[in-house]
């Protein structure tokens, strides 16, 4: 790795005190470890506490062609965790930014600072008696809601769609230069939490999935508690129940008939992942995994539905029921008969790290994590995971016939197909598949990075494009067919002129390697 | 006006024949006619029939350093027409790519060309058999979609709040290169038309209410029909009642128990000047003006529920009558009692001209506009018409508080505060003050102009920043506090580097005048 300037670590130690630049080899090892097989070093972290130290801090870098990766809480885990996009990077770590800045129980918005987490937030709200909450996330409870809605993620409830549901940034570029998106940019614009679009050109967008600044404020939106609150949980027998219920959901969600929350589906190695490990003792792995062994179905879904009256409630439960009749076995749980228990669930804003239980799949023996630790970190504890996120238009068929071409590719490479899928819009399936495995076995982060190129270019020879990239898939992406490539490279060159932020991180360049190609980074390791 | 480079008018001539290029002194005397007075000349049309010859057009301009102005169907009344941001641009008239390039009855999504109208597009699906509709605008059914979602413009009715529902942008910059936003820069990738967000950073934002682009296609989502329709009217007797309503239905909004579609809001003057013309021969005009006088209510309200099953409308309406009542007298009509005339309406995507009427409100005697003309047109008619659009945060009383004010300032200009608002989000009231007058009597451009500009201060210092601009609003809005110009201009030289897309439009650099100055452009001329 090459040696940091050390004028740059002098000017970094003078703004933001010598005790926030961290080089100390252990903490730097922590922080380039993800969940996968990687190679970019940490050169350095460094720790503002402000917009203004953020704005020196990237001065510094650009004056000194260093290049920077911006962390609000750095659980992005299963896409490349806090590891820099090249080698000799330093971190710009954003947690100790972690004032919430204002909140409006009327407009039902809150600002926050990057380090804020989705456990904050809720311990704020409950503090305060507010009757709001806000959607989490399936993942860590300390996880930053800047950090969710940048990387697109999305959550369990009602604006689950973070980066729909959210406005006016303020931006640090790489250069200093400090900027509001919406209405933020004049003084005293009293709509600027809640009005996302703002006025001219839109700029919000310019900054998820993003290389071109470093976002230091957000407005989010927030859901009042509702009247009713009902869960529905549908096991679908087989593909063909799963690929009915789809289009029965489809239908009912255009008719406006859910709401904003959204029905997420699960396949039985998902849904098992969360509470056992691998079978290692079984002697035949594969058939104890089975639904019918396990005594699961194939396909689990769970949607809930918000509603402002019990009447409210009851006429969309009937519409939901006769839907999915003929594809799903349906229950349902309410806030009549499961009153308490309801209101303290992940889908009223409670944060949990139960999930997480699933990185330790392919763990052997006891492991620090969850469920016996308060904050598991599957970086450190070895954890496999590697995620590959391709959306696909919400149609039953062509989606679980892919879907199925993606569990067979994956078990071919002698992994467990991991899938979980959320209807986004009514007219969409966002999927997450997850590579799970151990990455103290000999061999396994090769074996992963193979499973998840090939999956990636079994969905692009489909037609199914990813909304989201893990490292690995950066540059693995066919050319685009258009001009991207230049435009992007211009507002790039606009926007960060030194290439300091994270550079080639979502850019749209030419394919670097194809994924048969020996020269594979990645896999050089192994 | 500077005549243009023979060189230029000779390539544009080539690209798109002779006759696709207009420079016959009335059509350009047309299309550089607004509803209020302005300076800028159009030098010639140029009517291109494709993304090529857009591409061909934008090069040949970009070489000349010709500024050229695009647009839609041009029926941006009350905020500018056709008429370029500066003298001697050419018009870039779209309208013969009127073609609808893909449809899709299972996502619910169209995909069309900038000239595509509400009219063609609801006859195309009337004509197909469609369950679908898309939601139309209150203003002309000669709009163009892409026109009002660019301007983030809204609708009527479930999805209304366009530029939110809609993906995939092919976008023309200045110097030909051709970019698609979302999927669609991949060939073949399947969810281009249904997933907004795309990959990487988001470019969508950047092409509306902007001067970077050319936007030459775009998808757009529709809603089936409902199963149950209603429409909710509501009175309010006083400003209170207005103030009680509209914190009642923010509360409801939040709660998700409204759906998709939004509440609506008429002052008086409004909902008269739809249907009569100012009273011209009343001893006393502003008496006559009252509410009291005219036998309506100070404030009106409209709102369309859209359910899935007659239970859950039914549902709703318990919940919205309860929460109006103390406030309004509302009435509900629904698809049980009114079924073909409800079917037939504004609400379920039928475009219709009848709120154009309003235009023609200061005109005297017979004029070849509304209910007479099949395709009104307040340009070539001499209305006056010019928009105010702030937006302010939903909060009833001092929203009220500060249209009152508004009001009060237009009365003191010798005007009729023409006041409608539109619920946005649950958490905004997206305002439209239209200056209605007479642009054939002598003065009344100038008084427009003074009054657009007095009540676009008093907003701005009240906190309320404006969601929409209207050409004389352009450079009149405070400095940013921020380094929005900066980047801006970056953003500007990076995408367009002759700066010859509508240069000034959108653009936020310092105050050019104050409202007191004489210098004002628009005014020299009265």
């Amino acid at each position: 790795m090459k040696p940091l300037p050390p004028e740059a670590l002098a000017a970094w130690r003078a703004a933001l005190g010598d005790e926030q630049v961290v080089v100390d080899p252990p903490a730097l090892q922590r922080a380039g470890t993800a969940t996968f097989a990687t190679q970019a070093g940490v050169a350095a972290l460094l720790r503002p506490a402000s917009t203004a130290q953020v704005q020196a801090c990237l001065r510094v870098a650009t004056a000194h062609g260093v290049p920077v990766h911006p962390v609000s809480r750095g659980r992005n885990w299963g896409l490349g965790s806090r590891v820099p996009t090249v080698d000799g990077a330093v971190l710009l770590d954003l947690g100790r930014m972690a004032h919430i800045l204002a909140f409006d129980e009327d407009l039902a918005c809150i600002t926050v600072e990057p380090g804020v987490t989705f456990r904050q937030v809720h311990d704020f709200l409950r503090e305060r008696g507010s009757n709001l909450f806000c959607a989490v996330i399936g993942g860590a409870a300390e996880a930053s809601l800047i950090g969710n809605a940048l990387e697109r993620g999305d959550g369990v409830g009602p604006l689950r769609q973070r980066a729909e549901h959210a406005a006016a940034m303020e931006v640090v570029l790489a250069d200093g230069q400090r900027i509001e998106t919406g209405l933020g940019r004049w003084l005293g614009a009293l709509a600027t939490p809640v009005h996302r679009a703002g006025l001219g050109p839109g700029l919000d967008g310019l900054f998820a999935q993003s290389s071109l600044g470093v976002v230091t404020r957000m407005s989010f939106w927030l859901t009042p508690r509702p009247a009713f609150l009902q869960v529905f949980t549908l096991d679908m027998a087989n593909d063909s129940a799963l690929a009915g219920a789809l289009d029965a959901l489809r239908r009912l969600g255009q008719q406006g008939a859910l709401g904003e929350a959204g029905f997420t589906f699960w396949n039985h190695i998902k849904f098992i992942a969360r509470q056992r490990r691998y079978p290692w003792d079984a002697p035949n792995a594969a058939a104890a995994l089975r639904p019918e062994a396990l005594g699961v179905p194939p396909w689990q879904g769970s949607g809930a539905h918000y509603a402002a009256s019990r009447a409210l409630g009851q006429a969309t439960r009937e519409l939901v029921l006769a839907a999915l009749q003929p594809w799903a076995k349906v229950a349902v749980f309410d806030t009549d008969t499961h009153g308490p228990e309801l209101a303290a669930s992940l889908f009223m804003g409670v944060p949990s790290n139960l999930n997480l239980a699933s990185t330790y799949w392919r763990k052997r023996g006891p492991v620090p994590g969850p469920p016996d630790s308060p904050d598991p970190d599957p970086d450190r504890d070895g954890c496999g995971v590697l995620f590959i996120c391709p959306v696909l238009p919400l149609q039953g068929a062509p989606a679980v016939r892919a879907l199925a071409q993606v569990e067979a590719l994956i078990r071919h490479h002698g992994l467990e197909p991991n899938l979980g899928m959320h209807i986004d819009a009514h007219r969409t399936l966002l999927v997450y598949i997850a590579l799970m495995y151990d990455r103290e076995a000999p061999g396994e982060d090769a074996r992963a990075l193979a499973c998840h190129d090939a999956v990636l270019e079994l969905l692009i020879t489909l037609g199914h494009y990813p909304f989201r990239l893990a490292l690995p898939a950066h540059g693995r992406l066919p050319a685009p067919a258009d001009d991207t490539v230049a435009v992007m490279s211009a507002l790039k060159a606009a926007l960060d002129p030194a290439r300091v932020l994270s550079p080639g991180r979502y850019e749209f360049g030419p394919v670097q390697n194809s994924p048969q190609d020996d020269t594979h980074p990645t896999q050089a390791h192994d």
